[in-house]
């Protein structure tokens, strides 16, 4: 059921960037009985006004030989308007798809497939970070709509190599990555995430 | 956007219980130029082939003067063949509700208005269950569904009235609780779930 | 073996507060053939340059209806020299006595007998905080001695009134409890011990 | 401050192995104006009696590429009275040593220089462990002392090569893991453990 094949056809127009859906991907067989999982354009945003929709997120670091966080790498991209903003790894969990198959779909997507993240032994995640689409409900905002995300500290011991939208991938110290010029710049308030995660591995200042 | 009036017409006719929705409850003011997050009993059955659907799952227990877990509540219930089963307190959260609003919700409409549960300070859950329609894919199953479920351990403080379709809600020991009698009638899987949360709490022999 | 009787004479004269150590607090006869577990503050001073020393501490905060955090508690007192600075419930783990105990024990001494705090299901803490004696070899010290201090939020529901040499709790906003004059006024680096406790639960800004 | 070198003379009498002290160990110029660290026996045996001794404890792990627990390390030994018990990766924590340094001295101690473990990003346990020199005041005992452990999952992605008195370190599946076989052998009620353990992972069957 492990979707880990690179997007082919990456589509990131938003905040929560949600990766493309491949229909193909997933092993109709093993599900019989039921859809196929597949949703238009058209669909995915009728049911973002019906339902909150499933994510997970990934903030990637670095470690030093004890597993202390030295660093925590940053995406930075374009959004619609121009404007240079930072994220996450971040994506839509699909139908069919665990939990774990998802953060690696994702951060093979936007880390490159080099990145050779290590994936936590607990599904637990340091934070649920809830995306309303009106602004001040929570910490998080999205204005496509209301997503649930389970976000999780990931250290990666390779070579990342930013893909799709992502012009790069930053590495920044534990003070620099909570700076307020650094949280006004991440997106839909994951400001607060990074901080949040920093705080779970012992390293916010 | 809190909905804490009891359901008005609940169903409960499967593993997970969702509740009712009663399109009612939401202020759509409150979420201008989106959609009444309205599924009727055919979209519904749709989208849950189509997507994720996101959860949160409540384990009640009693606890001491000093916070310690003494007994965990089940729920004895028939199920729609007329066998008995259990589970945990269990349900969908809506388009627009935040977690905390959806635990609340399905907390006083599984054990009553003077349950008085103490809703945890952290929204990260002890565990996160992974539903799948096919059987053996994780530790859940839900034969209706692709559903992820985010699972708190509650202490109750008041008095418990089960209502809707649950017959009784019965305190057992931990020692009672993680039995494999106990673990054989928890519906879809959630013997599991049940040990997990007393691991979490350290009272798992 | 619980010790949740007033410390009939506090002492309280660093950065970490152990409370008093009253030997007849312990009923011997549960503990046969071991010692009375009773140190001189001689005996206590020289075990503190040998053996890290085992601490619980405690953020107090007030949650609303939902469990979700409002205010933080934090201590203000005068230092020995007359400075006045903050911090939060603390103290020492008694030979014999259980992490719940010595919980209980210094919320009451810390916060008086009217508390009621709401202490967590969970003996896992939100934070394990590592004090040396040298400043900079990690984020909290204490020149006393090396303790390791197992972090709690613990929700207050009644009324406090602060003891031994505390002059006032204060209630926070966490906004108002994480900004930079509030963590300097924080001895031994609990700035970073009171962010760690408002992200734990989701209210870090 | 680090502590990694293999101990020249280990002692391992007792359930909880604490590993050798080695004075020379510490540089202790870095710790100016305080004592040594040094402990003999006699006064090791002393403070056992009076304060509780603080331990860090790992389960080793072997996880597949999606980060899922698939095995668990337990250790084989001889006890004093040469009955076969099993035990997991456990020992004390020195004066002025880190939680990562002890965890990571223990590991290599137990496990050999080319485990290769992936210490946890948070230090914050899965679980603490409280032994008590009196069966039945907790579900962990130690007839030495009173010890408070703090429990990590830590997956190994090297060779093993069990040291010191272990005769051998077998690899169990999740469900080997926590029959009632094994749990009875592990020693000082870590059968609890080590469930709580695959528990926190989302493996415990």
């Amino acid at each position: 059921m492990a979707v880990r094949t690179p997007d082919p056809d990456p589509e990131n127009s938003g905040p929560l960037d949600e990766g493309s859906f491949d229909a193909g991907s997933f092993d109709d067989g093993t599900l019989p009985g039921v859809g196929p999982g597949w949703l238009s354009d058209i669909e995915l945003e009728q049911i973002r006004h019906r339902l909150p929709i499933l994510y997970v997120e990934a903030v990637p670091v670095r470690v030093d030989g004890l597993g202390q966080v030295i660093e925590v790498g940053l995406l930075l991209r374009a959004n619609a308007m121009g404007e240079m903003t930072r994220t996450v790894v971040s994506g839509r969990v699909m139908y069919g798809e665990s939990l774990r198959d998802a953060l690696f779909r994702h951060l093979e997507k936007d880390l490159g497939p080099m990145a050779f993240p290590q994936l936590p032994a607990s599904p637990v995640p340091f934070m649920v970070a809830e995306y309303f689409p009106i602004p001040g409900v929570s910490q998080y905002s999205d204005d496509r709509q209301h997503a649930v995300s389970l976000a999780y500290v990931v250290p990666v011991t390779g070579t990342t190599e930013p893909r799709q939208d992502a012009l790069e991938l930053t590495w920044l110290s534990p003070a620099e990555a909570c700076s307020s010029q650094v949280a006004a710049e991440l997106e839909g308030g994951r400001g607060a995430l990074v901080k949040a995660a920093l705080a779970a591995v012992g390293v916010l200042p």
